[in-house]
């Protein structure tokens, strides 16, 4: 750190708080609603009063970024608390940021991002040897900020902080969907309010090419119907990543995944064109030829404008999923496997890899690719981003590679927060590498892949639950409490709305499109209660059971397109069934809960009834709603058992059971998602008197 | 017409929709979300279906601000369905636009803005004599698309439609709070939804000056805060606004209101300078010497430099409330006055209209001026537009002056859409004036005076609320039915949602703003049951009682500030209380939403109270939490006497009258909207076993 020394630790916080100052009882102190948890905190006593006469000095090291990043502070500060902020420099600065020195001019892996915060009630104070980790401080600054009795306030507390990681990313896939630049850049917003710091750019896919080239125009021209990016929009986006410590690192998938190239390039291609642009999703078979050397002429060509274009050390070539359908099917292909001693496509594959890697590296960059470039002898400067597992992120570890891991981190299979929470690049296989190897694995990546999210949905299917896996990749290994989470994340999703992310915003609109204008207030509130009770069906599913018409112009405004991917009532109705389980059902106030959240689901589908007849989005969710009802009056049964006391008899619960179990088979790729705590309920009031659980 | 000749009508239908359709009965008719409703309009059978494959295409009259209505519509109706649309055109268009010649280059008062449009299930069509008719057509279409139980689609329609108003604008004051150049763009997207045509942009005023003057910079430059529109945004906004058919009026309001000018400007100045930007709300005395040759000599320097930039027809001087403070404290002008012959400070004010309206006259343009502008005897092409009521109006006409409507158009007053609604620039004295009279009363216009508004509650400041008055404006004059109003404007509020406006997502963000990110849901809601029943402080109440420290920099960020302007649960409330009333208290349905809806305000206060003690914010509003739940045990208690049968006591009538006293007091500037519909619960069952409200 900067300044060289910390002053003394009073008490460590973990991720949760722990009372540091005299006299403060726990009801008193305030939750510090910080996410990612920082490396060391300690509370103080009073806090910092936010009032129109704030103010911000830089000193030490100072750059135009710095300035932009203290005016970006301030009018952030601003919405926060809608006191109007001049942010002129007073003769005492309420925050004073000083930074030791410059960072690397294009931004590099491993720069020191650290940062020291301390506040008081007297003022606040950032040292940070870097622009990046003096970032960083403004941000978490902006997370304490909290309305109190008195005004807004930050209170007293001191912070060293730095990552547990220095490769913390957010991949967003523009192919399948276009997503236009200014949803991206409010996403690198939230990307720097939660300390990521890579923007991982998956440009190029089966349906669409979105870089212009100038060396080779028809790629966006022709594979794109007219929606990708200008190079002078693309070093915009750069710069405005830049400005908040992140790195943009490009992906152009090769040699799969790449029908958008072949509408215009079909030379580029194993197989007879011409081409279309895909408008189906799934894997598909065209690859580029490997055998050909106009490919590698092609694109060294390319990758030659595109590392000019995108400044970052580290360059994606993609690599994954190739079917190898084109190369079976083109004997000059089967000629040159032959011919080179390439016994499989694997090794075919494994041969593009090496040429299209040397292009990079000749080019300046270091390549990063997907599981499937990663064949043991590659140079030692590739890293290899794992969305197979943490088992080939510790062999290649093993061999002395450099890894990231995405695998437990792909947004669009819709877990839950809690479930990405848990997925650790150093658990499993990595954390029996040694100290040398563990060094080798740098973080990690969120995915969001684009099948079914657009500009309208995007930021409801990244945040909050990005929040997560950010903190994973920030924190300390041990910060893991998932209630301590969740009550962070849900005040931190709010600090996002303020970044203008539209993660809440787009929910009621959708639904009012599902329920059309004319709906009444009473049927939105139905509607509403039923899509809070649902999730869209995870992993793959959606895509496994879609209509065989399905494309990519397939319009996404049907309830599951519109629902949270996380449903906070059914999590929170699951916790109110644990707590009267765990109270032999004896506390009165879960059971009353529980009873008015049942009966309005019970009562819920005859308001809706009216809606599905009048709209065919809703008419899709009828039966879920049916679903709901029946579930529901399960449930109320169950807590009827349960306030006479005794065990309900064994054919009862049969009954019930079966109804949970046709209530959970998903309809309109809808999961029911009070269904398993009901199941639960009706299984602790089965097993008797004592109402436990059974587990 | 363009087009010549109309289809026969086979029904007329009013504010209400007639049923035209064979076999159609009442409940499967689809209400038509029209607003403005059209002039005429015939409902035919069956609908067009809106798919990916809808396409407009635009013949006759053509030209680029055609191309640009066209792309913006089909925007607009993928966003209303999400469904992607290219708009390609295909062999048969689904709607074909035929625009039968130009507009005006520089838009002018009282253009043809007529059109008809008529659909049927094979396509629809627009014929409009100039583009302003083709836009105002392609919003009705828009307005028109609703989902149905088998897609989105717009019913079969016949429509001929024209204005009842030349002149239907929005003013906004961008002066006390400035407002970003992107937020006046959404407004007049939403102008444009209701077919309004001119924004009258108050550009000046004792706290700001916000237009870049290259003449004379100090204008802006000191008296802004930098806070101000430069040339290039302006005519950006113009050109935007052009698009939009909608004119936009500059006003610069001389002499009085006038403070900011005088900041970098002292000269101009009936009093001693220097002068400050104004910081508080009110009348103040500094006002131009109208004695001063000087004065003149500089307004027309700069009236010649607005005249170029501003290409409308129409400048607006102003010309309002001049205190005459710094005219009587002044021996020159005293002297002046004595000179002249001019007895009052009215006669010297008079005075100085009739410079300053030389001054604009020379430059080409027409003056508008609020009431006090109008003088007997000043020249004709004067507008005159009263915010003092419709007899000044009126005189005005019966002396041979145009005139626009503005008082009962206040939206800063808090009133009720209703209320609005039923302000007619021709009721009052204008309905006794000769038709020739009353062809000078041109229309209206709704005001937004900017005291507390900001960026961030503006648009609900002035939407939904506005329609009811755009209508008013354009609709024939018997469209009056309330009833119909309340339950279109529902629905265009969600129309136009889709355009950007903010003014239904503000809502939740600023109370979450005021909980604190770490309030729980149970606790948002229960501030949002009280926020959705309390209303600001109407008229000018809440300026009167503000404290005395308010300046235009105290943060808006109260619940004052978040809640809408108009209450529609306490809207819905009453019709229930009428309802009820209504059938000598038998109504069994509405005594039960009515007696859960007040359990749930008197139950409210409890989960409030640790929201209370835990933000500044949410304690202003403790003691209105606890009159809401005290008075919703009033309703309760009435509901119990009146499912008993009998009269209610006197005393506990008298009893209950005084708790209701009490809570009507406004406490936190606001008002408790239940209350009055509870007191006629308690009147109604005190009345006796028939239980008719007493009035």
């Amino acid at each position: 750190m900067g300044n060289g020394h910390w002053i003394q630790r009073v008490c460590v916080v973990g991720f949760a708080v722990l009372l540091c100052a005299a006299g403060a009882s726990a009801q008193e102190q305030p939750r510090l609603n910080l996410m990612p948890w920082p490396a060391n905190l300690q509370t103080g006593s009073g806090s910092l009063r936010i009032d129109s006469s704030f103010s911000v000095a830089l000193t030490g090291h100072t750059e135009a970024r710095l300035d932009r990043a203290a005016q970006r502070f301030l009018r952030q500060l601003s919405r926060q608390t809608a006191i109007p902020l001049s942010g002129r420099a007073s003769a005492k600065p309420t925050l004073s940021v000083h930074t030791d020195q410059a960072s690397k001019e294009v931004q590099e892996l491993g720069e020191d991002e650290s940062y020291a915060l301390s506040i008081t009630a007297d003022g606040a104070q950032i040292e940070a040897p870097t622009p990046l980790g003096a970032m960083h401080g403004l941000q978490t600054f902006l997370q304490l900020v909290e309305v109190s009795p008195d005004g807004f306030a930050a209170p007293a507390v001191t912070i060293q902080d730095k990552p547990r990681f220095p490769w913390r990313g957010l991949m967003i896939d523009v192919a399948r969907h276009f997503i236009p630049l200014d949803v991206l850049k409010r996403n690198l917003d939230g990307m720097e309010a939660v300390k990521m710091n890579v923007f991982h750019w998956h440009l190029s896919e089966n349906q669409g090419f979105r870089v212009e080239s100038k060396k080779f125009p028809k790629l966006q021209t022709m594979g794109s119907d007219g929606l990708y990016y200008t190079q002078d929009e693309i070093r915009d986006l750069i710069a405005y990543a830049h400005d908040r410590g992140i790195r943009v690192v490009p992906e152009f998938d090769m040699p799969g995944h790449s029908t958008a190239w072949f509408v215009g390039h079909p030379e580029l291609a194993s197989g007879p064109g011409p081409y279309e642009i895909e408008r189906k999703w799934g894997v598909f078979d065209p690859a580029m030829d490997p055998t050909n050397e106009k490919t590698y002429k092609f694109l060294d060509e390319f990758v030659g404008e595109m590392t000019k274009l995108f400044p970052d050390h580290y360059f994606h070539i993609g690599g994954d999923e190739v079917n190898g359908k084109q190369w079976d099917a083109n004997p000059k292909i089967q000629e040159f496997k032959k011919s080179h001693n390439l016994a499989t496509n694997e090794a075919l594959q494994a041969y593009f890899s090496e040429r299209i890697q040397k292009i990079v590296t000749k080019h300046g960059k270091a390549v990063v690719g997907w599981d499937e470039v990663f064949i043991p002898g590659v140079p030692k400067d590739i890293v290899i981003q794992s969305w197979r597992g943490q088992e080939s992120l510790a062999r290649a570890a093993a061999l002395g590679y450099h890894g990231i891991l995405s695998n437990g981190y792909y947004l669009d299979l819709g877990w839950s927060a809690a479930r990405h929470y848990v997925g650790d690049p150093m658990s499993g296989p990595a954390a029996s590498l040694t100290p040398e190897q563990q060094q080798l694995i740098l973080g990690g990546e969120s995915c969001m892949w684009a099948e079914y999210v657009n500009a309208e949905n995007i930021d409801s299917r990244i945040w909050p639950r990005n929040v997560a896996i950010a903190e994973r990749l920030w924190s300390p290994q041990n910060v893991t409490d998932v209630a301590s989470m969740y009550a962070r994340l849900h005040a931190v999703s709010t600090q996002l709305e303020w970044l203008g992310l539209t993660h809440r915003t787009y929910y009621p609109q959708m639904l009012r499109r599902i329920a059309g204008p004319g709906a009444n207030p009473e049927q939105l509130t139905a509607l509403r209660t039923l899509a809070d009770a649902v999730e869209p069906v995870k992993d793959y599913t959606r895509g496994a059971t879609a209509p065989a018409e399905a494309t990519s112009a397939t319009p996404l405004n049907r309830v599951v397109d519109a629902v949270p991917l996380e449903s906070d009532v059914a999590r929170r109705f699951a916790e109110q069934v644990d707590r009267l389980a765990s109270s032999s059902c004896r506390d009165a106030a879960a059971a009353a809960q529980l009873r008015a959240q049942l009966s309005a689901w019970r009562d819920n589908d005859a308001r809706l009834q009216p809606l599905a007849q009048r709209s065919f989005l809703v008419k899709e969710v009828a039966a879920t709603s049916q679903d709901l009802s029946a579930v529901a009056a399960v449930g109320l049964a169950a807590l009827d058992f349960a306030a006479k006391g005794g065990a309900a008899p064994d054919d009862w619960k049969a009954q019930q059971l079966t109804v949970i179990e046709q209530v959970q088979k998903p309809k309109a790729q809808l999961l029911l998602m009070p269904a398993p705590a009901i199941q639960k309920l009706v299984e602790a009031v089965a097993a008797g008197g004592s109402c436990a659980a059974p587990k």
